[in-house]
């Protein structure tokens, strides 16, 4: 990288840095404990700094979604206030973690005076979002804001001149946008690095990665930095993510969330798997909330490529049928996951949910389908992103290298797109046959094979990808923690991902996105109880 | 092709006629009427015949499938009567129009008697179409028939060893099936020939094409020989033999109906333009009652490829806002179609509708784009068919060959699939952009350039195809007959088609099968006051 670039970084960081109030700022004797390879927690740090009121920490810590809004709506809480406290605990999240790009909380504050002021004048809100503060992953376009996504070829852009679709309606709905958050270089990696902005940590343990790609999204959240953010998925961005952060995430079926004017990163028309945005929240009637919402406002009128499905809301049913996939024996999962889901299935059944244990097809054959496709787009974007930057591929994206899936010798010819196509049909047959035989509402399996790990080390996503190949609705549900007395065992040393979050994820069939959400909430609810 | 080809052939024919019961056969001095170059009408002829009852006509001639489905549940007809006035209207009709392939009459009388057995004992009917006759386009495979699609290799096939997906849900539901109808050679153009069954004719006047693909359903639900029927649709196969036939056509979402199990057309995992199964009746109501019926029994439970979009009835909405798009100046309508369409417009606006006048993009750029994604099938399954059966293609077939509609020297690559894919994209947001801006709820424009034409004089479906490109879902309503003397001008002949159906096509948002299927009742409903 040329000396331009490396001042280009420098002032990018600045400037954001800047933006945050020296009355925000941590002292010495905190930031000094955050590095990559501090195990510290930043939860224990935050309470040190002792900055936030019990109001600010009131606001942020003891609500969801749901209930911000209804306080809000009510009179209860101002939007300001809630603005306010959110702002400034993104401040110092983002202090202990790394996790924001672009900051402008002085637009949110002015939006939520804006709001409040509305709300006295009219008597309502202008929407089910009224004041409700939504982080945004960094490619999701805000006018008159940048959308680097750590490309540094993209630090001589300019800033967007409109929103994406998804966050013109999010404020039509009533939200207040205030920050957007970090992604690891190309999006491609369940990692949270990138020359631009550096590296995003796991407020457990700063340690640890946050996971990929909705990294920034997951730090925060899962530090209530942010309540509800917007992360997106063409692998599992959402899903590991909020499970090493300790939130619920939702991939949805592709196109029921509009993907409209946000920054490029595929080649227009790719024909390959498919990215879609998906929410992360702090509890499954969050997620719904996030889908209802934006769903119900009607995406289609906005994005002529959001499918013109309605929300309907699925009824709640207190018995399930749940299949159970606890792993793939190729990729044995960790003492941590398989005592979650042990423990998460002895209490679903005792709850009176019907569980039934599935044998499923190898995750592998999933992921060959998978990167046959992706190895299809000759023109790769992100890759021309980095060259357009003179940046190199950082050591995590040289391994995630989709070569290593397809055979030797492996050249795609002009038939190998209805090859690839009949092989996922094949391949869904088989998991229909699955679902059928056993009736199944939802199946509950790994999102991945452990909880948070060490800064670099996560691999290919083996238990997410192919949900995004079959295009199933997925959700990610926290349960428990790591333990290192009781985990470290088989030759697997818990030690150091000791107090990481563990969870796992729930599946439904391709466009049941309501009855998935439903489900979560349902089994959310059985693990709380 | 061979004389053992030929051998087989007069065999299937001969077996085929043989199904016909004696006392249902035509004389001679009708079937001598009946020719590819014979204007008479079969609506005259079968009157002549006088072989039906009068409660056989009044069966067969003053109902829907709504009303008979409610006669049928309330006892006021059997299951029995009703599927024996069928066969018989079903044979005559096919002596006069030669639109069967299969005929299974004793199977459907002994269902029929089957279905009232268990009215009587169980005082309740099986599902939604019980004892309801409906006729099945011949790719659409019957346990213990044959599924040839007129290709002479598919002669040496064995029979169906189980339904299609359609077929299983459809006989869950009730219906009685008795016949499978013609369809031209390969599927793949507009008409009614193939050599193993030869050509089917419209029954308004025997020396005009029915249209096609789905030939044989239009000139048997045209003539009332069926209440309703089963077609398919890629680039106008339901729609333009429903316009030609004076019925109702609709061709879905895709993947709203099963897909599933049917006879091979396409190379498994085909990506272009997918086709789609789509009901002909006759009536507006009975195409919602068919898709209703049909996707509230859930076709993503039988078949992986099926959507779970659940049916959402769409409220009745009295005054409609219709855009109007009269024709594109390259492929003008003839004279009886824009008599139609203007005097529908009239109607309309008197009834209170919204008209909104629409300027289209080409629909050559639709037809150019969905050529390039036809191109890219490698395979070309129909054109092996023929080659197994050593057949020629027909002219017709010939005449429609996609290279024309290819820029010279035209050699697709691996990325041509994502280069065909961004096209469409932004030919969609071109029709995005006037849905938006006329806040269309449905639009109506021309199925075709003019009514029924002379066998073998189609030519491309200028008018549909984009439909299938865009998936949009669309209706066709048939609307007025072509009157010789007022249709005649600006050069234009219409002494030829003298008596043939018009009507125009109604089209809704992808996704928006049920919307678009209310508008198309109330804009009938309207137009018959």
């Amino acid at each position: 990288m040329t000396s331009e670039w490396q001042e280009l970084i420098q002032k990018k960081r600045a400037a954001r840095d800047a933006l945050i109030p020296q009355e925000w700022r941590l002292p010495t004797t905190i930031t000094s404990k955050v590095s990559p390879e501090s195990t510290y927690s930043a939860f224990d740090l935050l309470k040190e700094a002792a900055l936030l009121t019990d109001r600010e920490n009131d606001i942020t810590e003891n609500n969801t979604a749901t209930s911000l809004t209804a306080k809000i709506a009510s009179g209860e809480l101002s939007s300001y206030d809630v603005a306010a406290a959110f702002c400034k605990r993104a401040a110092l999240v983002h202090q202990l973690t790394n996790s924001l790009t672009e900051i402008f909380f002085d637009k949110a504050l002015e939006r939520a005076r804006w709001l409040d002021e509305y709300f006295a004048k009219e008597g309502k809100t202008v929407g089910p979002f009224h004041g409700l503060p939504i982080t945004l992953k960094d490619m999701v376009h805000i006018k008159g804001e940048h959308s680097t996504m750590g490309f540094v070829g993209h630090l001589k852009y300019p800033a967007a001149d409109e929103h994406a679709v998804i966050a013109e309606m999010l404020e039509a709905a009533g939200a207040v946008f205030y920050c957007k958050t970090n992604v690891p270089q190309t999006l491609f990696v369940c990692e949270s690095f990138n020359n631009v902005f550096g590296r995003t940590l796991n407020p457990y343990k700063l340690c640890l990665s946050p996971g990929g790609s909705s990294s920034g999204e997951a730090a925060q959240i899962g530090l209530r930095g942010s309540i509800m953010g917007v992360g997106s998925d063409i692998a599992g961005s959402v899903r590991v993510p909020a499970l090493f952060t300790g939130v619920y995430g939702f991939r949805p079926t592709v196109n029921r969330l509009p993907w409209a004017k946000q920054a490029d990163l595929a080649s227009k028309g790719w024909q390959g798997v498919q990215p879609t945005l998906g929410p992360i929240a702090h509890t499954a009637q969050d997620l719904t909330l996030f889908m209802k919402t934006v769903i119900q406002a009607q995406p289609w009128r906005y994005d002529s490529t959001a499918l013109a499905v309605p929300w309907h809301d699925a009824p709640r049913e207190e018995k399930l049928t749940i299949g159970v996939w606890s792993q793939d024996p190729e990729f044995p999962v960790y003492p941590p996951i398989a005592r979650c889901i042990a423990s998460a299935v002895d209490k679903l059944r005792a709850a009176g949910h019907t569980i039934k244990v599935i044998e499923a097809p190898p995750t592998m054959k999933a992921m060959k389908i998978a990167m046959r496709w992706f190895a299809l787009d000759q023109v790769n974007l992100p890759f021309k992103f980095l060259e357009d930057g003179g940046e190199q591929p950082i050591a995590d994206l040289a391994a995630m290298d989709p070569g290593q899936f397809l055979d030797p010798g492996y050249v795609p010819d002009l038939h190998e797109n209805i090859r690839i196509s009949a092989d996922i049909h094949d391949y869904r047959d088989e998991w229909a046959k699955i679902w059928r035989d056993a009736d199944l509402d939802v199946l509950l399996c790994p999102a991945s094979r452990g909880s948070a790990v060490p800064h670099g080390e996560f691999g290919p996503l083996m238990y997410t990808i192919l949900w995004n190949l079959l295009d199933f609705p997925s959700s990610v549900v926290p349960f428990g923690k790591v333990n290192k007395i009781v985990d470290s065992k088989d030759g697997y040393d818990a030690s150091v991902v000791d107090g990481a979050p563990t969870g796992f994820q729930l599946v439904g069939w391709r466009f049941q996105d309501e009855q998935t959400l439903m489900a979560t909430e349902v089994i959310a609810d059985a693990l709380k109880a």
